[in-house]
């Protein structure tokens, strides 16, 4: 299919990429775009913005406002605003911890958000039920019509074979082999579905709100389950020829420093993760308390515990946590160096579940090794922080789909229900 | 500016990425494309095709021929062509070691080629000559009139700056500093000029000839006086924000072997560059002959002979060299499993100056490597050989000048005198 399904959301058929431009210009002018404006922005001729947006203003997108005169503000002109909620987009995080759900509107803003712990069985069937039932109670409880939703896009570990929206085998949930989660998803909702990894999501999230600075060319780390870099390179996310790039779990941070699964010391993924981090403090003499070390909880669970007790060593004042969490940032800066170096990056954006609780002592080793590093290009390696409100990875899920709704391609990997 | 100097090379102004869409799909064509393949191989409308096409045949770029019908091929039409000697492209590769220059036609055959050493002194303004020199003596000796060169291509080691044109402080050019080389060129031979990194050259060769199968996702490896490793993502080359990208020296190869410059043992330029090849041969016992160590020759010229050496001991069927060489290549395996993983490529194409001579003993540890690596996607990893005759970094150099000087761009790195 060429044409994105409209299914009674009375999407515009005609534009495709102009469209999309025009949406995106409006949406960050944030209510102060004129048509000249987009003109100038997007490259297009004033001729095709008119006829664009008379399409976007009779489908109820945006909306424009006459503006008056202010003193040495220039002409005056009718401005373009994007309309909130004339469209929203659900977008879902899986992973083995939790189900999140939020409603994302036409101006990417968080309307509504509900998390669910992921069924413990980590049988496919059980995690599906999960998804669907939150998304209808998200739905509900914002009182969102469906025919004003333009989908859904769900973010899982990988790997994904994305043009099926199966996701394949990913290393913990390990019951799960080739599950067709987003036909099922779109089938039991009713509503056009996409699949994603779940760090491209997160880099979907951080390209989509401005007030990230919207890097050309950064690594965005999630730290979480597993670890993974996301790459965003000259302002594309960098897919890779199957939609499974990101996994990062082996690179090297240039040192021993604890055991990775394939048998070798200084992964990445033997020093991030919350399992990995988990193994480092206890091997260090590290007290997490009963519940991380609990046999009768899912290795899971106790990471995901293990993460929380360090949070309160840290803020504690534990004298052996600080310094550990320094050497795992230090280590992290180390294995991003390689990649920044590699790719010419500029910019790193760390983030998920270990990040969000952990970050804070992290983040100065992390920082002592990047302003060290000698980039080629001499320009320095900043940290962002994540922006845009609620839980990223399921926030960039939405974006996803809104990316996806609102920019027709010749061979769309989403399903039409 | 906006568009590319025409400089008395008359071509049509109009037209932007259409025109190098259209001369692209035309030379792929290789002389069966007829109006209407190519309206639906660029997805341009049939006006537009036929006024470009209209165009490119007034400045002499192509040529239209008409075709009787054939049995069973369908309708006759009038099918397109490049002229090849109707414009050409110098492409000038600089390292350590030699100034390779060669001229191509713009349908990518080279035309002629020169070789000279690099001057022993190293010092900039003395390469600066050489390169010079050979540009004209090629021109000369081709008898190419010069308002039929599009421009130069200068392909040079890493880092460089490259919107100013700037080689910055390569660590083997080591009195080299923010020498001019882009600017001073273009001064001194009249042309337009550009400057790219020596590996990235290397993918826009791989990208530019057909028979090397276009890859969409690949990893480029250059092994010469150091080592580099270009991206190719989504079908363009991975630049990165200053132009860098592709240092790959500090990749680890995931265990201890050679000594890196850093400290550590176990990155791909202690591995894989010409220098590291002569050490850690040396380490292992295996005589390369006094070319090899003669203290009166440069780092440079001693490592060149260290590979030859390797070279003519592999051939013999000395019993050390062949496992060193199953070992090297191992190694650069597993740091390739790293990035292909990193950016789910599915393709690694070796080249430079210590692949064109050692591959034959390198690729079989490299092959068993990459084909025991269980990729995310469930995808192989295959290794292809470098395409187009000549030599590759040179032939990319020319590649990315033709690039450039076919598509205009709103910010070109292109000096206009
Ligand atoms: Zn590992
Ligand atoms: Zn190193």
């Amino acid at each position: 299919m060429t044409t994105v399904s409209t299914r009674g959301t009375n999407l515009p058929r005609m534009g495709g990429f102009n469209q999309a431009a025009l949406l995106e210009a409006i949406r960050l002018g944030a209510g102060t775009c004129t048509r000249a404006d987009l003109a100038r922005k997007t490259g297009l001729s004033a001729q095709t913005v008119t006829n664009a947006v008379r399409r976007l203003l009779e489908a109820g997108l945006v909306t424009e406002e006459d503006v008056k005169r202010q003193p040495g503000a220039g002409r005056p002109g009718t401005t373009l605003d994007i309309v909130p909620d004339s469209r929203f987009a659900v977008g879902v995080h899986l992973d083995p911890a939790a189900v999140v759900v939020v409603l994302l509107d036409l101006a990417g803003q968080v309307v509504a958000t509900r998390t669910a712990p992921t069924p413990e069985s980590e049988e496919p069937g059980a995690a599906l039920e999960v998804v669907v039932r939150e998304i209808d109670a998200v739905l509900d409880g914002a009182a969102v019509e469906r025919d004003r939703v333009l989908g859904v896009g769900l973010a899982t570990p990988g790997p994904i074979d994305r043009a099926r929206g199966l996701v394949l085998d990913p290393p913990h949930l390990t019951t799960w082999h080739d599950v067709p989660l987003r036909d099922e998803v779109a089938r039991r909702t009713g509503l056009p579905t996409l699949l994603d990894k779940d760090v491209l999501a997160v880099a979907a999230a951080i390209l989509w709100f401005p007030a990230s600075g919207r890097p050309t060319d950064a690594a965005v780390v999630y730290a979480g389950t597993g670890v993974a870099i996301g790459i965003v390179s000259g302002g594309d996310i960098v897919r890779g020829v199957s939609g499974n790039a990101g996994e990062a779990g082996h690179v090297s941070v240039g040192r021993a420093f604890g055991r990775c699964a394939c048998g070798r010391e200084g992964c990445l993924g033997g020093v991030l993760s919350a399992n990995a981090i988990l193994a480092n403090a206890v091997e260090r003499g590290i007290d997490l308390g009963a519940g991380a070390t609990d046999a009768g909880a899912s290795e899971t669970v106790r990471a995901d515990r293990a993460v929380d007790g360090l949070r309160a060593l840290a803020e504690a004042g534990d004298p052996a946590v600080a310094p550990f969490l320094h050497e795992t940032g230090a280590a992290l800066g180390s294995a991003l160096t390689t990649v920044c170096e590699l790719l010419d990056l500029d910019t790193v954006v760390p983030s998920g579940p270990v990040w969000d609780r952990l970050g804070p002592w992290l983040e100065p080793g992390l920082r002592s090794v990047l302003d060290a590093y000698p980039m080629p290009g001499h320009h320095p390696l900043r940290v962002l922080g994540t922006a845009g409100d609620g839980p990223v990875a399921a926030v960039g899920a939405a974006c996803l789909m809104l990316d996806d709704a609102l920019t027709p391609r010749p061979t769309g990997l989403l399903l039409r229900v």
